[in-house]
Parts: structure tokens; C-alpha cells; sequence
């Protein structure tokens, strides 16, 4: 079953706000199988209102809509589909007391203009709503399902999950969406593309998307079936077929972002992390700490843009930073090993780049990043000139950081990385 | 003029993501006079989207459509829109011979499906797009005018801005949108409704708006009109009312964040800054350094998350976090103090609190933050409790310690903060 979502407003059309609502309301659907096709944002406008509805009704059999249902003269909902349907609307009673009360018991007398609020299209259900004055309305026409629903979250959400959802369980059955997202991570687009183009073209039933975000490549296998067991086997089956092809470059295939993966390898192995940052000022300190209960393995981080203080608080040898340069594979190692010994966490990470728009040169541009990650066992780094501006680039550098952490765990088994847990954890106070 | 706005892509129409480029892309329209009548989300299919493009321009002039550039075989918006015209794909050898160099200068061979970015519609113009393999284009037909532009923000907006609205601003004249926006922090929405309601609603021809966004509130005024002199004074005499009214609580009138207020701050008097940061993490520092040009005022700054590693980072006595605990004005001050000693800074900050959602108490609850700036003359602190969850704590925590320094600035006169700006920058390397 498809569906499409109106979202009615002319706030909605300011460059202040957006329609949130349609996030919501397509995750509801898509739960029982219904697809959003389209979303259309419309002011508060009676022709443009009405070829909105018109046309939504043209192509799909369900059309639900958020806002305009409100007392005042430009909320315009209500009159405008009792129009296209050519239905009359009449005085519904019962809503007139129910808002008469509601405003007693706030101690004010209803205004006049809220008895718009309780007009209801001839044929219309009445979707009660008891945290606001207006009514959702579900009509039917023609075997096309009209849902009214007020704009405010906070009213539609309980309103749709109560009264929508029930009424469209009902009517449908069986087909469900089957949704898998694989997150990759050091491969762009086109070559993400090009190693799975031979295993998801052999499957037209399935909607794949490749999605680019700075520093990583997502998957989305959507299916849509009534069979829920030839789902599970199919998306399976692609899975495992881009295992093969992405190799280690798959990161997460539920969702995880990189952060959430290496934060669960370092709870789960009790080991500890450090960081000496330098172009990302902090990005990956901030990003490892974003996590609930994050105190358990990150122990401290230091930002030294300055290159005295690499030296003073990561013991970057000054000679080294003289010889090779800030920017250096030789610099970012010695972040690492530094910062991890000066901290006593199992793992050390050491970032150092050109962030950019300024500091590059012919030899090093802008993008350059070096990280490393010290351990026990000795130290990994990786290299990379990435493209797009600082914000990106210091993203990326973020992102390359903690893909190196999780390769190491990936390659040294689960019991590896604990190693030094129990000395790291005793240094803490 | 009337404009519609077509978001392109499958992925806009799934519960993850919003098409947040129309909100840049009405801002910038409105700003020379352009409506936005509608926004639709469409997915990656030919036929909807041929669909979607076709209603447009039966409906408006101009129709500026995002995404579907892309290399991929779901890429579809060129081909749709040359189908719909009729007009033949031509690939433009110039265009493949830049995205080709741009793969050679990362280091990498160019994949042989990028081949379709260089594809032009018969007649179109291209839109150079040096941050990004696709073009933008331009295409007129019958009287209408269509703009493709790359999905990617980052690539959209230069683009735009570049290349698009010089071409608009040549057909159009009269009727402009004069735009304010000033930029509140430490007060609510509805207090600052309150203070400034009895100003803004004297002038019912300028559409006012107020936002609430983590840490701050921001004030939009609009007034279309053609008198640019008449908006000049109606909106310079609100804003003055407004400075009356919202005291030091304006941190920008100018769209400038506050981060990039206080760089500036800095900057002006040659003052250098450190950080010792507990429950941000490393946010302070991440939006201190997110700005170009950062090394010349931010030195470095440490994440201290264990006790430990504030004693031997900052300096805070062992026996102060015993008394007084970890998150106290004590060692919010003793954070400040230790890291600009250590560092050499004109100015040194530390933030201490709770983030949750865990290690709150009755005493304690989690949003419970102390921040502290230690400048040459003495030290200022203030302390909160913040609604929200672990992400909006974090930000409003950094907020309220860049607003401490923001203020810090404001009641000491332009040469107070510079007075040991010589001494901190010879201490760098």
C-alpha cells in the first residue's frame, strides 16, 4: 500500500521550519507495510490546498495530512477536501461540547472562532483528540482514505498511534517492510557502488540506496513482502554478499554509527582509550564521549594545536616536529604512544592534518590527515588526503581515527585488547 | 515570482532524513523577492519524479530542484528532465575531464560510472561545482526556468550563491525581503517572548518569528518591501528596542554564532584561550577550533574525565574533588585556573557537570553543569541546571562557557584582554 503525506502550513514554507511531523508518521507506516511515495509541503492557500489533495488522491490510496485544522481563518483543511469531496460540512455537537469544556476547565469561555473547529465533512469519523481542541477526521471516498490530523507533535503522535494506526492495521494485511542498512566506511560512493552493483542488480525486488555522508557510505536494502521468512533469507543472502565484496569496510550493519562500534569494543574487551588530537580540536574526544556511560573507557584527551604542547603533553620530541614536520606520520605515532603512556590507557590515539582553508602547502595540502593508534603490542597508522572543507576534513580525519581502533580490535581477536584493562582501570581515581 | 521547490531522492522519504536544503534555498529566494509556494519530496523513480517536475511547471515559473546528480544508477534527475523536454543527454567532455582530474588528484582513478555526471541536457547550462564531481544546470523552456543543483549541502549552497542567484537577481527587480536575525542566549523562548512582545507587535507589517534551538533563542524580522530605506529604519529602530529590552543577553545581531563571536573577540586582542574539559568532552574545544584561522588564539586544551587526570592535567587538588566533588563550582574555578597556568594563555576555561544519563543524585541531578573563565585578573564562574538529554546538556554547557567568556569581554573594554597577550603567544612554538 502506498501513501502520501501532506504537511499544510505557510510557516512550513519560511526558511525557519521544517515538517518533522512526516518523520514520524513515515516510520509508523512503513512499520505495517505502507511506503510514503511523496511528501508535499503546502501553505495556507485554498486552491493550492485543494489541487494538493486532488492530485495525492489521483496516485494513492491513502493521503494523511498535518496542521490547518486550527480555529482561526487560515487554517483551511477542514473546508478545502469537504469541497474536492463535494460534501457538506456539518455541526458536530458533540465536538462543540467537548471544546466548550475544555475551555471551562481552564477556566476561560470558548471563543467564537473555535466552533469551526467542531465542522466535520458529511460521512466523516471523528478521531478524538484529548490533548488539543481539534479533532482528527478520517474520511473515506471512493475507496481512497482521507486522514486529517492536527499539526502540533505532541497532539498528532499519541493521536496516530491510538486511532490512525489501528484502523489502517485492519485494513491491510500481510506485506510488511523489511528494511537492512550496511554503513561503510574509507570507500566512496562510486566505489562502494561498483563492487555491489553485480550482487544487488540480481535482486529487482529489493530497493537498494547508496547514501554518501562525510566519511562513510551507507546501504539500504529495503523488501517488501508478506512473507516474512523469504525477507529474512533474501536480505541475508545480500548481506552476506557484500561482506564479501566490502570486506573489512563495513563497519555497522544494524545501525551502529563508527563511535557506537569502537565504544562497545572497548566495554566489552574492559580496555581504556586516550586521545592527543591535533587539526580535529577535539572532535574525537567529544564524538567517543557522546555515548552514555563513556567514562568507563575513555580516560582523558589533550588538544595540542600548539606544537609546544604536543611536546609538553604528548612528549613529541621537538627535533622530530623540526625534521618532519606537525603534519607527519612520525608525529602522528608519537601522539599515540605518548598520549597513552602519559594516560595509561590501553589503546593511544594521535591525530595530526592540515584542516584547512589555510596551512597548506605543495608537499602537504589542505586534507592531509596522519592518525595513529598505539597499544601494547605496538602501533597502526593510516594516511589520507581527503577532499571538502574543514568541517569535512576534520570529520573525516574523526572518522579514519576511529576506523583504524576498530580494525585493530577487528585483527586481534577479543581477547587482545585487554591485555593492559586491568592496569589502565586501576590508574583511574 | 513564484518558485517550487522538488527535494530529490529516496532516502528523503524514509523516517532517517529531512531535505533540509529547502530551508537555505527559501531563505536565499525570499531574500530577492522570490515566493515559495510549495516543497515536494519525491523518490528515485522515473516516473514520480517525471511526474512531480511536470506539475511543477505547470504551476510556476521556476522550479529549483536537489539531489539525483549523483554517479549511480539511481540517480535519475538529469535523465528525467531531459525526457520530459524532450531533449537529448550529451555528455560535455569538459566536464568529464574535470571530474577525471579531480579523482587523479586524490590519488585515484576515476570509476566508469561517474561517466553520467558529465551528461548536459541539450541547451542546458552548466553550474561549475568546484566542491563536487556533479554540475549543477540550468535549463530554460517555454518561458520556464529549471535549476538542478548536487544534493550534498556543502556543495549546494556555494553553488547557489555563486551561480544561481546571479542569474535570478539579473530577471527580477522590485520587492525584496529585508531580513534580521538576532541571536539570544541564557534566556527562554518565552521569556524572551515576554520582554519583546510589547515592541514587535507595533509593527504589524514585519513578520516576526522567535526559535528556540539548544542554548540559544533566535529573533527572525522580515519586512518585504521595495522602499529599502523604509525597512532599514523600521528594522534598525526594532532592533534597538530589542538591545533595550534583551540587556547583554544578545550575543549576535549579524547571524554569527557564538562561537565565531567570541574567535572574533579574541582575535581583536591578539588574547590566546585554553580548556579543561569534563562532561563536554572535547565540545568546547571541537567549536573553538572549528573555525579557520583557530591556531592563532586556541593553544590547546585537555579532556580531564577521570579525577585523576584533573590533578595531574590542571593541577586540582585530590582533597578539593573529595569535598567538594567533581562537579562543583570549586573545581570548575581550579579547572581554569590550573589550565591557563599551565598553558599560558590569556584565558583559561573549566567545565565540570553532570551529562547524564546516568551520575545524577538528589543533590547533583544530572544537568547540573559549573563552568569558570580564569583571565590575568581573577576568575568568573556561573553554574545551571539543564533540561534535556545528554546531547543538548553537553551543547547548552558549552554554550553558557562561551558565553561566560563572550561577557568577560564585554565589561572589560577592548584592550583589557590582550594584557598578557604577549607573553602567552611568545610561548608558542
Amino acid at each position: 500500500m502506498k501513501a502520501e503525506i501532506i504537511a499544510v502550513g505557510s510557516e512550513l514554507l519560511t526558511p525557519d521550519r521544517l515538517d518533522t511531523n512526516s518523520l514520524f508518521l513515515t516510520e509508523e507506516l512503513n512499520g505495517i507495510g505502507i511506503e510514503v511515495v511523496r511528501k508535499t509541503v503546502v501553505g495556507d492557500d485554498r486552491d493550492l490546498l485543494g489541487e494538493a489533495f486532488r492530485d495525492a488522491l489521483n496516485r494513492v490510496p491513502l493521503v494523511i495530512a498535518s496542521g490547518g485544522l486550527g480555529p482561526t481563518e487560515d487554517d483551511l483543511t477542514r473546508e478545502t477536501v469537504a469541497d474536492l469531496l463535494g460534501r457538506k460540512l456539518c455541526r458536530n455537537d458533540a465536538i462543540l461540547h467537548y471544546i466548550e469544556a475544555r475551555f471551562r476547565s481552564m477556566g476561560r469561555e470558548m471563543p467564537a472562532v473555535n466552533v469551526r473547529q467542531a465542522m466535520v465533512p458529511e460521512g466523516g469519523e471523528i478521531l478524538e483528540n484529548p490533548r488539543g481542541t481539534a479533532p482528527g477526521l478520517w474520511i473515506e471516498d471512493s475507496g481512497h482514505s482521507i486522514v486529517l490530523l492536527p499539526g502540533p507533535p505532541r497532539e498528532l503522535k499519541p493521536l496516530f498511534r491510538e486511532q490512525v494506526l489501528p484502523r489502517l492495521e485492519r485494513r491491510i494485511s500481510g506485506v510488511r517492510m523489511h528494511h537492512r542498512e550496511i554503513r561503510v566506511t574509507g570507500l566512496g560512493e562510486s566505489h562502494v557502488e561498483q563492487r555491489i552493483l553485480p550482487i544487488y542488480s540480481r535482486y529487482p525486488e529489493v530497493h537498494t540506496t547508496i547514501l554518501a555522508a562525510p566519511g562513510e557510505t551507507q546501504i539500504h536494502l529495503r523488501l517488501w513482502t508478506d512473507d516474512a521468512q523469504h525477507a529474512k533469507e533474501t536480505l541475508d543472502g545480500i548481506v552476506r554478499s557484500f561482506e564479501i565484496a566490502l570486506t573489512d569496510r563495513i563497519f555497522s550493519e544494524d545501525g551502529r554509527s563508527l563511535e557506537e562500534v569502537v565504544a562497545e569494543e572497548l566495554t566489552l574487551r574492559n580496555a581504556t582509550i586516550s586521545a592527543a588530537e591535533s587539526c580535529t580540536g577535539g572532535l574525537l574526544a567529544q564524538r567517543l564521549t557522546s555515548i552514555a556511560g563513556s567514562s568507563s573507557y575513555f580516560l582523558g584527551g589533550v588538544v595540542c594545536y600548539s606544537n609546544e604542547l604536543k611536546t609538553t603533553w604528548a612528549d613529541v620530541p621537538a627535533e622530530m616536529i623540526l625534521a618532519k614536520g606537525a603534519v607527519s606520520t612520525e608525529v602522528a605515532i608519537a601522539l599515540a604512544e605518548g598520549i597513552r603512556r602519559r594516560v595509561g590507557s590501553t589503546l593511544g590515539v594521535g591525530i595530526t592534518g592540515i584542516a584547512g582553508p589555510g596551512g597548506g602547502s605543495e608537499e602537504k595540502p589542505v586534507g592531509t590527515v596522519h592518525v595513529a593508534v598505539s597499544f601494547a603490542g605496538g602501533v597502526k597508522e593510516r594516511g589520507a588526503r581527503f577532499p571538502g572543507d574543514r568541517e569535512s576534513i576534520r570529520w573525516q580525519a574523526s572518522q579514519m581515527a576511529l576506523d583504524v581502533v576498530r580494525v585493530h580490535f577487528l585483527y586481534s581477536g577479543r581477547n587482545a585488547g585487554g591485555q593492559n584493562a586491568g592496569k589502565s582501570s586501576s590508574k583511574r581515581a
